[in-house]
């Protein structure tokens, strides 16, 4: 298969785009590195991406900005900046790229744990990730061609747990192998509309 | 208890505002009819709407627009048209809304079956609700001074069921009256962080 995958340097793209890589064609985007750089909050550079990377087989998201921060201190810009990254940017990925994705193929967003499970801070992280898991339930019924999409919703991820793990008390770090498991199963499985938990 | 509600004239607020008046203070908001006017896709207006009414104990919300329409149809546009109203409305009358709410208050949300239980033509509406429940488990957590906060999550309601009854096949309707239970749970029960389906 051809994949892209957004955030191929990430903390989680770069062990997905690995484990990806030794059977498939990978095509990596990123804000400043990889094939193509893309910047996931504008829906014209997103057309220009598809444009470059061709029909494809699999798209697979590990990006996406939100803002944690105190609630007090929030303003109505903070939750914009994760809806116009994370939210909107995802959904653009997939309502531009379903005119580029080939019969058969696969969407896979990320949301993550603090859609049900939040911690301090996190008021406008977690409401993205509601979003784009009922986007993806929603969706994934209207697909046609066979076309599939589902989410990934990591807990805290190993790699990230030195400096994100005093966020997050009592959370017992995912490994990154069982993250880029879930991915796999997106891509290479058959099931769509799952949001698939890694917590 | 001094209570406003937002879409105290709609298919489900006027239950609700009559419900509640039979116990409380209430004052009607609307987009256009009412005891104040208010358009909750504008954080000034939000504001302005919260100085005249002044203190209050709750705050009920059953408004909020959004874009339906089939797949292929659907723009950036019409994503936003929900994120400006039924997400960022109800997340700023609470944002804003707690600069004002009494001590022990509560805010009562809406959401939707649709967050979970998607119809043909709903994924720009289907999201918005998902966001909402999520928004509401996570501020529940960091509210202070006893306030609560909670989301009623209809499915297709008896009285919409002729209207909007085709696009919701098999769906059984739900009666007015558990509805207007539900808002009735959130704002004089106890819990909070709750998504009450009433479904």
């Amino acid at each position: 298969m051809k994949i892209i995958v957004v955030g191929a340097t990430g903390t989680i793209g770069k062990y997905v785009a690995e484990e990806l890589s030794k059977r498939h064609e990978i095509i990596k985007v990123g804000s400043a590195s990889g094939d193509i750089q893309m910047d996931m909050t504008s829906i014209e550079s997103i057309k220009v991406m598809y444009e470059k990377a061709g029909d494809f087989d699999a798209l697979v998201i590990a990006a996406g900005a939100a803002s944690m921060k105190p609630l007090n201190d929030l303003t109505e810009e903070d939750f914009y900046i994760g809806i116009k990254s994370k939210m909107m940017g995802q959904i653009n990925l997939v309502m531009e790229g379903k005119k580029h994705i080939n019969k058969n193929g696969s969407f896979t967003l990320i949301t993550g744990i603090l859609a049900d499970d939040p911690v301090k801070g996190s008021v406008a992280l977690g409401f993205l990730n509601g979003a784009v898991n009922s986007f993806v339930i929603g969706i994934a019924c209207e697909l046609d061609q066979g076309i599939r999409i589902n989410a990934v919703s990591p807990g805290l991820v190993e790699d990230s747990a030195d400096s994100y793990g005093p966020y997050f008390p009592g959370h017992t770090p995912v490994s990154m192998q069982r993250v880029t498991d879930a991915y796999q199963k997106s891509v290479e499985g058959i099931r769509t509309g799952e949001i698939i938990k890694v917590y």
